[in-house]
């Protein structure tokens, strides 16, 4: 299995996480995205988006991260990371689509402004952040875990650009529960970092 | 199972959709969002990101339009709507994570500016159409549904902004595959419409 791979990007970053956790070995590609790698084959022949990660598993070709995770924690994980009960399923994804819509547009945007020189609008990304990271606290002062009593792929989605925030400017002080989390998460057998984490 | 609803939105109507095509009985609550009434009780208490659709299912609430579809095909569509094998799920995800992403922030934003006059960046949701719908109409040119050999949720949380786009000036004229893709899913037993469409 292969996988198309920045060492700054939190999506290929939450790929790699996932695999360390469950013992499954990638080959990593790296892709020179400040050089435009990703606009060029092979890249955009595998993925038309011109992102990555991208996963190549055989014939299997599989862009976006949220994706990509389900797909590992399907194909490896068993029950254990991505339950199929209609609930707890529906409960994971909830927590899938916070990382790519709200996450993403709050602390993940304003680090793209920051650390990397976006042209994106730093204060409405600053409120967005402020916005989820505040429901998210809630959420994590009466448990453990996003969903269900144990890590699933829900905490592997969302935990990336959250606790890369403070490259954008916004850091986790305000959000104790959400900070005991990641150290929660980091505690992890076979956890893996990356820069700024 | 209830669903707090309004009728001119294309997540909540999705889910209604998806309920339809399956046959599940569903109580709609209106939700009068020109009102507020997403940022009060009882909604508020429901859902924290005050957003509509809700599904409250006995003990079980759920939000997010995509999650929501998650639910209702995983509790009373089997197999068939979303499968559970790794690249036929992990497939259906990345077409999930493009209804929460780029067609949101493409043909939704832009008919959110224009039919209910957001302060939105119009320039920048139609250029993000542009770039999301002539990748699904190259994909579309060579299949008949986005995943599979038959309909998924990944359709159905895909077609309602993508259709509903000419009201932010974005009309499919351009993307005969598109075009031809949303008539398919229009004939599918049990189809309902919404305002717009």
């Amino acid at each position: 299995m292969k996988l198309y791979d920045l060492d700054v990007s939190g999506n290929c970053y939450k790929v790699r996480l996932l695999c360390s956790l469950l013992g499954v070995t990638v080959e990593l590609i790296p892709v020179d995205f400040m050089g435009g790698a990703h606009k060029r084959s092979p890249v955009i022949d595998l993925n038309a988006f011109a992102q990555v990660p991208v996963l190549e598993d055989g014939d299997v070709i599989l862009r976006d991260s949220q994706a990509i995770l389900v797909y590992v924690a399907r194909k490896w994980g068993g029950e254990a990371w991505l339950p199929t009960d209609a609930e707890s399923m529906a409960r994971v994804m909830q927590w899938l689509m916070v990382a790519e819509n709200e996450i993403a547009r709050g602390p993940g945007d304003a680090r793209l402004h920051d650390k990397f020189k976006m042209n994106i609008d730093i204060a409405a990304a600053r409120e967005k952040a402020a916005r989820i990271l505040t429901i998210m606290d809630r959420h994590l002062e009466k448990r453990e875990w996003l969903v269900l009593d144990r890590p699933t792929v829900a905490d592997i989605a969302c935990m990336p650009y959250v606790a890369l925030g403070w490259e954008g400017g916004v850091p986790l002080d305000p959000y104790p529960a959400i900070a005991a989390w990641v150290e929660r998460i980091k505690k992890l057998p076979s956890f893996i970092g990356m820069p700024g984490l």
